[in-house]
């Protein structure tokens, strides 16, 4: 069947064509569907493509494809091209295998990630992969071939350098924002640090939202490298880099369906550190109640990590943290930012906990590389922190990447939330904080989120502030007060 | 986060907002993601829609919104929205907890299906739980429970007939084309048979692909009253009546997935079979190596329909029927037409096992509703056929759905496939068959497919023609010849 190329030069990221809803009615095609385009000539060329639907600017039999569609066929616009339904790729069958509980060789695993890079598969197949990934589940034999099918589809960083470090912390805790400390600390050490963060997935703000608010993150390849060989470390978004293209299409799945099966959370992990040429890596598990995992499935979890360690021949240690609850009192990019330049600045009072924490990541990895004798790492990270070292090397970081410290900017509305009677703070929710900083616009709006007056355990006066919220928009924080009161997120 | 509407008169049929590139990274939203779209308003009116990547036209901060964003939040071009990341919809926690193996009850898969029907739920999320109905799998109760819940969902037809009957295959055969002429003759005997198809998910043709040769079949509801009220009876396309909404996008996603679970292959046939008020069921399971099922899978099947039948207080029968090979002559829609046509036609000689099978179905829907005596339908059926009865009902049927009964051209090019030696057809592989016309065009290039000279058994002397190929251009037909030479559909 053929169709004439009206539009060609969208840049939609992956090959997409876009048809007339009446045009893919009369044909039986769906948004979504797989299409195989081909060219007219003798010996065509093809590519595969997702259906879209668009009416404007197209006449029946007319369609909009995007640039890479374009690039591949050398086609332009005005030119016909040769649409048909696409095979079925046979990765779709191994991944009914493993939705019937059939063990994957590592060749299957690496033809569904190169399947997935080559957008042969449609998200809808990517998401019964992530369904099957996580019941029936995976095995530790196929979770190495996920890691190395993941490595091999993409492409990795090496530095000529001893000391190539990374730390990772599975997630869930608002505030917990010691990324940037620690790898302030370690970089000012002269360990290496290329760390790369995610945005946020459920939570208020990831290390790449919160480290934004002062430099631009979607640094690519090359300018990395630069950074890093300038000043040791970088601070920038992963899902920029292009590395692990399978793992960011996974990632993005999983962020929609909420669901995160294990072996694609270590593989995930350790395919991203494997890429920079990590050699000592350190994996932070918070634990607890009101966090990711129980202490139990923390020290499944560490099990693991360990072995994939041992597998391929990294220095790999998990340490397991409290995560009962928030970690420094800003919530949000903006107010975490704050919290971080807080405790950065020797001439400034952070939140002890996060301090506490920052310096105890820090320490860990400077025994690991033994930058110092065991049991004394807390303590040359605490005087590269007094001595404010860390806080030059932060600032020297942020100038590479092009930006620089400035005034931070809150959200002009706000709330504050007062005890009503003498009280003790007993909980606050990790889930319902997040939940709450969602509400009020985070992670999109940066200068918005929560600030946490008091920690859990403390006495609050009557009259005193229990946490302040910031939105940009007296609707938004209507909604996040009915939120505060409906859910109750700080109980006492 | 506040944006500019630029573009709103885009009928994607489903609730869209599509960014630039650089907005959405910026944003950290990604393609496929849900946002919620809010008014400015005191009393915001909102939408949930789907994010999709789009730069032409648009600059940064402005969007492009689908018409039914337009028509629910009442806005106009220039306009300001409020976007943010829409919460997590409660359903996908139920999908998880039967991915999870728990039983759901009727409430939660109610929410579930309105969900789907919202489009709360992307596909994505869909398919999670078309993966999760196909394992673990659903019980009975809640398999009626989701019949229960599409039904609710969408809208139903009751015709004040005594006889509302229906025919429903569960597919997979070539050629089996029955449907056409057990219409014609049950609605020429004066019973009332409200028939709606589906286009092919994996086959060369579905019904509404076939009836498309010779008139529209997207009628709507009234359409179908009108021509049901007229003539006794209609052949349509489902999918466009929108009567089980919920259906009709799961099984999008399935169509994409290939994969079926038993639940929503239960559900979706009752549920449309219920939704236009059908007393009398008649379905049809071809069973055997290379149909879709099993004899004892198709045994099960039988069971469960029957089970299914009772609950709901309608009189259903599962006939299970040979499916080892195709079903008269032509595979692809222009082919079958033409079979069709020619067993329908008292002057012409039709497939001999197309009309034994039509009559042998139109038969069993006479006794179950009483037309004749047990053992004596397949005689009826036969007269309403001979006495040309049934072709002029076919011919009033298509009239009065805007079509009309014309000459039927076949695709330009064509190959034979003769053999070379005196032999004998052993098999016909019935996947093998549909792939090849799929190669060859099907189902979009109605004029393409497989005309079957031999079946199994037939002795093919020396020279004579075994099955001739059509393609609409000369390198699809060399991809169907080398597919013919390379994957031996036919085994002699």
């Amino acid at each position: 069947m053929q169709v004439k190329i009206k539009i060609s030069d969208w840049d939609a990221g992956i090959p997409v064509i876009m048809l007339k809803s009446k045009t893919a009615g009369r044909l039986g095609i769906h948004p979504k569907q797989r299409l195989l385009l081909r060219t007219l000539s003798k010996k065509p060329k093809q590519i595969y493509a997702i259906v879209d639907i668009f009416e404007k600017f197209l006449k029946e039999n007319e369609v909009a494809v995007s640039l890479e569609v374009k690039k591949v066929l050398g086609i332009k616009e005005g030119s016909k091209i040769d649409i048909s339904i696409a095979p079925i790729p046979a990765s779709l069958e191994y991944i009914k295998e493993k939705l019937n509980n059939r063990r994957l060789s590592e060749e299957k695993i690496k033809l569904i990630i190169q399947d997935i890079v080559d957008n042969k598969l449609s998200e809808s197949e990517i998401s019964l992969f992530v369904s099957a990934m996580y019941n029936p589940g995976m095995t530790f034999d196929e979770t190495v071939s996920l890691i190395e099918a993941i490595l091999s589809s993409g492409t990795t960083l090496s530095f000529r350098k001893r000391y190539v470090v990374d730390k990772h912390c599975i997630g869930g805790i608002p505030g917990n924002r010691t990324t940037p400390i620690v790898v302030a600390i370690c970089a000012s050490q002269g360990l290496t640090m290329p760390k790369s963060s995610s945005r946020a997935i459920t939570s208020a703000a990831g290390t790449a939202d919160v480290i934004e608010t002062l430099t631009r993150v979607d640094l690519n390849m090359e300018e990395v490298k630069k950074v890093v060989n300038k000043t040791n470390a970088c601070l920038v978004w992963g899902g920029g880099l292009g590395m692990v293209p399978a793992d960011s299409k996974i990632i993005a799945i999983e962020k929609e369906l909420k669901i995160d099966p294990e072996a694609q959370l270590l593989a995930s992990i350790m395919a991203k550190k494997l890429a920079v040429g990590s050699k000592y890596i350190l994996i932070d598990v918070p634990y607890g109640p009101f966090a990711k995992v129980s202490k139990k499935k923390g020290k499944a979890l560490k099990f693991k990590f360990e072995k994939l360690g041992r597998h391929f021949g990294v220095d790999l240690k998990v340490v397991l943290t409290k995560g009962d609850s928030p970690i420094g009192n800003g919530v949000g990019p903006v107010l975490e930012m704050q919290d971080v330049l807080a405790v950065l600045d020797p001439k400034k009072q952070g939140p002890k906990d996060l301090e506490k924490k920052s310096l105890f990541l820090a320490g860990e990895i400077f025994e690991m590389t033994k930058m110092c004798r065991k049991g004394k790492g807390i303590f040359l990270a605490k005087h590269l922190l007094d001595s404010g070292q860390a806080y030059e090397k932060f600032k020297e970081i942020i100038r590479a990447q092009g930006g620089k410290l400035k005034k931070l900017e809150l959200a002009k509305d706000s709330y504050d939330f007062i005890a009503q009677h003498t009280l003790k703070i007993k909980h606050l929710n990790n889930k319902k904080i997040n939940s709450l900083a969602r509400v009020l616009g985070c992670p999109l709006d940066k200068t918005t989120g929560i600030y946490l007056h008091k920690k859990v355990g403390e006495k609050v006066k009557k009259g005193e502030k229990i946490l302040t919220l910031y939105a940009e928009s007296k609707p938004r924080l209507g909604e996040a007060i009915r939120f505060l009161e409906k859910e109750k997120p700080v109980k006492f």
